[in-house]
């Protein structure tokens, strides 16, 4: 049998059940306010959206493989320009791009290109240490745990802070035995 | 100027930004876990969905109101069938209906053909006073609320708790005078 070859994250963001962007958006922003009244804390809040994120992530991960044909990327390389090209295309029908890699190729920069996210979103002063975003950064590390990388993600640049792009930092801590993360019958 | 004839909710449904329904669905269910950790209670649990629901309704009825080219309804009855036939599809890509008309026409039921917000879920027994998908609800009452209608809007049937369907009963209290919500600098 012939292999499949990878679909691109416009195809299949394409042929996927999807819900309005901006439903999914304020959502979001109802979440984050949430977490504001509950936690207080703007760190415990910023670690408590990790932490959902990471959630979503190592349940995330499954579709993605099926919808998008892949059975195993070579390298964190490929890795993180399947992140980049197919899973944020994919999940949110945007485009991000793999930049500032290091010289051993263990940390890059993921850049995208818009961001469904903060449609809308201001911060108040009292917001000022929050990664609003900082679900995202859950998300690609609970997802890549579940193929065998442990990473440390986190925001380089958030433009809700005042800088000129949202940039998130991946760094391979190290590839780890695969193991499939739940039991059959669970 | 011949007036716009006001749009299907497919057709609106198709021409807006999407999101992956899986991380929809995620991402929700995150929320109501974190809720369910934060808060313990159930019925508190219920409450906090709802109000998130109603924050979200309020902004989201002024994208539907410009997407589905809707100024106004003629009336409850009106208003109910424009939730169920375009509301519901526009945001969530489904169908639902309207039923149970009381004999007054203050009192309806929306019935839910399909439900996003529920794939992969199972409650465990410790959760069973929930209100799941408290949050649609929440955004029912909260969009009304914006066009001059205070509502009651309660769950009558759950597939969650055991019944055969997703029901939402809408009850019409009063219709107020239209008053805009925020002053334009806000």
């Amino acid at each position: 049998m012939p292999a499949v070859p990878p679909r691109s994250g416009d195809a299949i963001f394409a042929s996927i059940e999807r819900v309005n962007a901006e439903l999914f958006t304020l959502t979001y922003g109802a979440i984050v306010r949430q977490l504001l009244t509950d936690l207080e804390e703007v760190d415990e809040v910023n670690k408590q959206l990790d932490q959902m994120g990471y959630n979503i992530g190592i349940r995330l991960i499954d579709e993605f493989l099926a919808k998008a044909n892949i059975s195993r990327c070579v390298d964190f390389k490929e890795t993180a320009d399947v992140i980049a090209k197919v899973g944020f295309k994919m999940f949110l029908g945007i485009s991000a791009s793999v930049t500032n890699w290091d010289a051993d190729g263990t940390t890059c920069s993921i850049v995208l290109e818009d961001n469904p996210l903060v449609d809308f979103v201001e911060l108040p002063d009292t917001c000022q240490g929050l990664y609003y975003c900082n679900v995202l950064s859950g998300v690609i590390r609970g997802a890549l745990e579940m193929v065998s990388m442990k990473t440390e993600v986190t925001w380089v640049r958030d433009m809700l802070r005042g800088d000129d792009a949202y940039e998130l930092q991946v760094k391979l801590l190290k590839q780890v035995p695969e193991e499939y993360p739940y039991k059959d019958d669970e």
